[in-house]
């Protein structure tokens, strides 16, 4: 059995507390229970931060510990070339997430560095999104 | 129990013999068996055509017919408002797919006019991206 | 006397019955009762289709048959280099009708490649906008 | 009955004199007795000036006097956020109109801030424009 | 004790009436009030116009008799290079406001030709960014 | 001995009669005539249509039967992904003939989709580009 | 009586040390006793941090604990996000401010994410926009 | 004998007073004597207003009294389709002067409205423009 | 019979030796042989030069001599504008040959100066492209 | 008494021949006449060439003999870095000329690189324009 | 003797372990060594870090500490005003180094804020160029 | 022992003499020192021309006789492609040298078409970078 990464950026720790008519009721403790149950046999690392240079941190460490990356970098999305650089640096498969539909949002939204390494991209399922891509990535996985 | 359409645009009838390294084995009529699978008790009505006024008149038809719509606009996805207009005509949830991730490849295939009337995207995780979007609206209209 | 064809591009079918906040509350029968009403001596052949070619193949019937062309594009308006090689090859006078003032709607609703042959151009009117159109050409012809 | 502003901008003083080849040979007088006739039972208020101020002056006037505005705002369409600015401050209906086909000239006359808030826009109907302006505000204000 | 100009662009006579949800309740003559307030031993010379040409000139008297400029220059800050070439000509410090944030507004009111002369720009306070404007002023002048 | 198809796009059936100072005097009869003449011992299957649905089920048909491609796609080489695709789908020969110099016409006859697939391109040799086109793919294909 | 957050971005910690000629020789203790003084009877949180991470956690902070804030993003002004979609979750007043006059300097200066949030914009004012922030935070909270 | 109209836009009164080291010690009387010196034979009226409306009721002046037009648009020349349309109704040569090099300054001095209608234009030779323009429609107009 | 002259820009000099995946085996002396073939009863000049000032001189040259052009600009085509001039001042044909498909190629070979004079362009054919210009400026001239 | 050198680039060895309703009908030598007598006591050394790297050299040998320099670089105008980097070296007065009004032509003819470092542009004035100037130069040089 | 600080950004650690292809095999360890023998009688403080903040931090470090600072801001390079506004605080030598050629690598790795303050910048020189930059500053500070 | 060849563009014949707050005080005499010092047993052939076609000459019979390039292409970095295809002909080793830091200068010297082929670039080391780049060259071919 592997270990799969899902890693959630900037402001997401506010889920289900910021703007729920954009991102929803659920917590981040909700998704993780659905992540964990979305995974199977396969374990779940489930983290969070404020700060990019964790993010990259464990994106690192991801390297050496786990088969897959499911990742909602929020706000980095649109502006981290580092963000984007760890993951190429990452050889098994990537799913990048967004809770609400991006592409119907402000402009600025529309553009991701993550999209230019992920293998799929998923927007707008809410946190559901979340529980697709484990599962996609537990099936890659084997 | 409710309709599900399920529309693909141009060139998806050659799913499974064109530009594998891309698209993968996998032909239009095993999609639809994986739709027919995903949609639990719902009915499925899994329709193709290379003909943009086709398109546009099958959702039209929609709108009396179908709770819910996934559609893989193929190459229609970049050019087509009138597609764009039709989705906008229909009440229920609309998915898009695509097959491969889209932003990884030209520029010209980044931006979607139905991304600006889809509830959700998915892009890149091969013909598994049907399976999940039609799990989704399947959760959504109960 | 002569005839005028009116002619109405993707997703008027639904006139009446689409987004009614933006299109208001008229039919197509409606609207083609009038032009027949504005176009006083002059005869009408009112078409819709959602389906490029056929519009394409109208106009090039009326180079034989029609004095003038009155034109709502529709989502074409934006997209279609054909419609406007198939009116550039009309000798007649062609007006293009909007019943939304597409100026106020999204950034991609602003640029028309039918204006770039249309010898005059009326948005925002409502369904009035045929028969301002209707009553124009039918002076211009005669 | 209510009263109508006609409102000309920049240059419209010469018309019939300027270029007939692109605006015609109707003078503004011929104008005004257009719009006189279209108006039926409405009353028609019309004025010219070359300073976009007296033009802003007379939109303010218009707001405790008129019920509608018809306007020609010239070269000021492209370039008078002003201008725009005083119309926002007027709630009856207003429309733009152009004696030329403007999206046919030159590429900065293809964009127009006054259709920022016209609720109509009429163009290369040549002096009939006005007509048809004055009679659809004309229906609209009853 | 010196003089300072406060100059008002066009439309701004409307304040308190036109669009309040955006502008407020405040008239112009409660704005000069709060300025002279603001002012202190200053004395305020308090002007508005909907005439380019009367700011410019109102500018270089201001280079006769004033010690200090607070502009609104309203829509011309978007298009006035001759409003800005006139604030050239001055030496004294000058504050540019606006009552409403403009950078959340349309994309046009982004960009001013006032802010490359002016020292110090000040938007969304309501019409209290006047009283900072006239005390930062009379602060600089002593 | 093989077979190519001679694809034609949107208004072609009008030449000889559309804009003759721009397309000259020749019919598509005559066209397919002279393609006949250069191909030598090879075939020619000679297509025409206002539909770009069409032209995308003919060019999946050259899949199974044709040995090269020799594309007029007209105006929908400016704007139809879809019969980029079509293309990508066939692994002959590809040659896009344009009757007129498209790079003397409007800026946008200077972008072409199908360039993006097509081995060769002919621009400007009037309705002896498809004998020069074709000539070539005779040669390529032995 | 309530608390205002004043936050500071990247390298303010060097204020006075750093470009004098840009930024002047008050150091940040000396803006600290600045907003105190403009506070009046509310409390201040003075808070400075060269990580966009902290700064993030302090806003999140400020959701609880603070009924408005100041804001000096410094360099993060024009590239985060993050710090955006942080400000987005806090229901109360935000002011942001800029030492020097941002729009006179170099252009990557000139665009604000934070502006998409702010209620206020204060540039140019030197130090002394901080106590017209904190005085008018002070006044809208009350 | 003929007449040649010399005017001048906004801020050009303050000729010699403002910005010297960009436009010189010479005053607008100075460039009067200038320009009827290099008259010759003809005569000059020589103008100048900061306001737009003045500058093209000139023009319209000009059409009946003029032979030639020689114009410093000043910050105009930029901004004013009004002027450049009113220009285009006059039928003699007309030629653009600028004191100072306008494609050594800010970006947006580099673009003319004037020019799309100036037979001739002149730049950077400070005062001395006004005597070659005056020189050169002199010879044309005989 | 007449003179046709083929003009070959810089770095065709090692046709052949250069990038062989890209331009072939050929040489330039395998190209003039396929030339004089492809002229029929006209004589050919064939010339080739890396300085740009030496290709303008034999274009000067052709005015007298020539009677057509046949040229290959190489990455002249991107960046010469004054090839273009000197094209310009021939009056007989021109047609612009590229040995590679160049709109496949690098973003900045997409644009040529040369398209705007030359009479046909062909693109991607090897260097039968050469015989195929050389045989339809033949026809031309007669 | 000073030496000027008076530059022309590429196709003005064919003035007077080369599209006469552009340029006119006087030749190089008339032009070095005109320039001759303009010059009054200076001397002129007037050449040209279609060659850059020669236009580049007489830059450099005017450096060391000459006062002024009045350049033509036609196409180099809008292309050579190298031209404006030789100019950039000299430190006398330069004056630009060209005999079309640019502005009114091609887009591409609107930006010059050479105007980064002329002290004046004169455009439009036909060869007359080296008249004005030799003698504006003359004037400077004293 | 002088202290040269070295600062590596984010992912610099994974140095010889990603991407090879791009980044060689050599590690962090290895160019520390390097940059300690190329630095001569100066010592090397020589750090790395995938935080912002801290390389912040470091660079106020050396405004204290450092002569001269060689810095490989890696992906921060194309995003952070936040590094270049601390390097603009510094006031000895600053030498960018990238080990891959950038320019030949994605767009937006083409941009550097860094460039903005670098004395000098050297690029695919792979970890050699860390010994050119050390050797640089080492000459520039004695 | 092999051959390198260092080539200069444009202008640099002037180093030393042209803006030397620019470009220092070196000669092009001392910079050929300064290689041949660096080339260590490695030959220099150390050229310099104004004549782009000398420059590519030369870089053809660097093909022949060189092991590798280092090259400063002047004013051509931005805007030779004839350069560029000359290079891409060259089997090894190529860096590019800029005197300047280019990145720090005008906008239009940010873009390089010989970056997209050269190896390694240095800019901003002033001479020394010529040693820099035949060190690193000297290293790579042994």
């Amino acid at each position: 059995m592997s270990l799969i990464y899902v890693l959630n950026g900037p402001n997401l720790n506010l889920l289900g507390k910021r703007q729920p008519e954009i991102y929803g009721h659920d917590t981040l403790r909700d998704v993780e229970a659905l992540c964990v149950a979305a995974a199977g046999d396969h374990q779940i690392r489930f983290l969070q931060s404020n700060w990019e240079g964790q993010l990259i941190d464990w994106i690192h460490e991801a390297r050496d510990e786990a088969a897959a990356i499911v990742i909602n970098p929020a706000a980095l999305t649109h502006t981290s070339v580092a963000v984007l650089d760890a993951l190429n640096s990452f050889d098994g498969p990537v799913v990048e997430v967004h809770i609400s539909q991006v592409h119907k949002r402000e402009k600025f939204r529309h553009h991701s560095f993550v999209s230019l390494r992920a293998d799929a991209v998923i927007a707008g399922m809410g946190v559901a999104g979340y529980g697709a891509a484990v599962r996609h990535v537990a099936t890659l996985i084997g």
